[in-house]
């Protein structure tokens, strides 16, 4: 019903963070895709290729696979590190997206609490589109955040805020008060957009 | 609709594999738990210990980690080896869910297919539920999973299939092909629990 709502032109992800078994994946994307008509999805990459193919095989939707998540518990395993490559989890996770990439449809959630590793990933990653959420409620630094997430043009980081946004006020006044929650971050965003060159 | 059709003596597992952030955990223990009357869910560790620690807190209910999953993909990063502590992934995940297992409500996914991961598993963690997906439609041998997966007692391991009980016939007599299916596969495996000591 809110997908509905939302005019055609803005692009509506859904973030879902499926991740099962091929045969209930292809159930999940054709569900998430086909049914309730989202743009793109996040998935969870733990169960490896055959759980994420049945999304990747849409080429029109976008399937942005969680690498370094902003919560607290993401270094209890994505922050270790594996002797394949000697690097940390998050960072192969990243390698692996690239490499199924087949159809140019596939991103990545880095959260924006943690801005070093924002950075190494668009470091080794210039072109993927990266998905962050954190700011806002989860406390994320917003400058950080766009100068370290953007690529060389100052695109491809879709910053996400969801509770600052919805939650800004309970009263009345909520449409209003979401409203210019969202102009505010956006405001932000464009300015530290256009200072990205000075890093 | 489903679950209030099972006798309440029957235990109810939901495969959700859900793995989400405090917040949206939260809402997703609520509504599986409370709302669906599930007496245990899967989860998806990858988010760490506070995307788990909302069903945690359910005492009552049961914890299934995916740990080491039954699919092809379970390779691509489950099996990855990190250098903390020299071993695999799913290994790791298990010690954790091992020490967050303070309510005596946890249990690990391990799958059918990958016996000898499984017998590790067991040996590392004796006394460890085990949820065993991967026998039937997914090609698990049923010998290898009920000797390798039960405890000294010859317990503790629930042995899943769904797709040869549920598709046994599509034709009519659907029901009794059914449980036709799902009676052999109990003899099945209590024969094979009977043989444990001679392994």
């Amino acid at each position: 019903q809110t997908v509905k709502h939302i005019p055609g032109n803005i692009p509506v992800i859904g973030d879902a963070k499926r991740g099962d078994i091929g045969n209930t994946a292809k159930a999940y994307a054709k569900t998430i895709f086909s049914d309730f008509n989202f743009d793109a999805t996040t998935v969870n990459p733990y169960l490896g290729f055959d759980s994420l193919e049945p999304f990747i095989q849409y080429p029109d939707k976008g399937i942005f696979i969680l690498c370094r998540t902003s919560n607290a518990g993401a270094v209890d395993f994505q922050s270790l590190r594996c002797v394949e490559h000697d690097r940390p989890l998050f960072e192969i996770v990243a390698l692996k997206a690239r490499e199924w990439n087949v159809h140019d449809n596939i991103g990545l959630v880095v959260g924006a609490t943690y801005p070093e590793e924002l950075k190494l990933i668009r470091q080794n990653h210039p072109d993927m589109p990266l998905l962050i959420p954190g700011i806002g409620a989860q406390g994320g630094d917003p400058e950080l955040t766009i100068r370290y997430g953007v690529d060389v043009r100052g695109e491809k980081a879709i910053i996400n805020s969801s509770r600052q946004i919805i939650y800004a006020s309970r009263d009345e006044g909520f449409a209003e008060a979401a409203r210019k929650a969202a102009s505010k971050l956006r405001e932000q965003i464009n300015q530290y957009r256009s200072t990205r060159t000075s890093l």
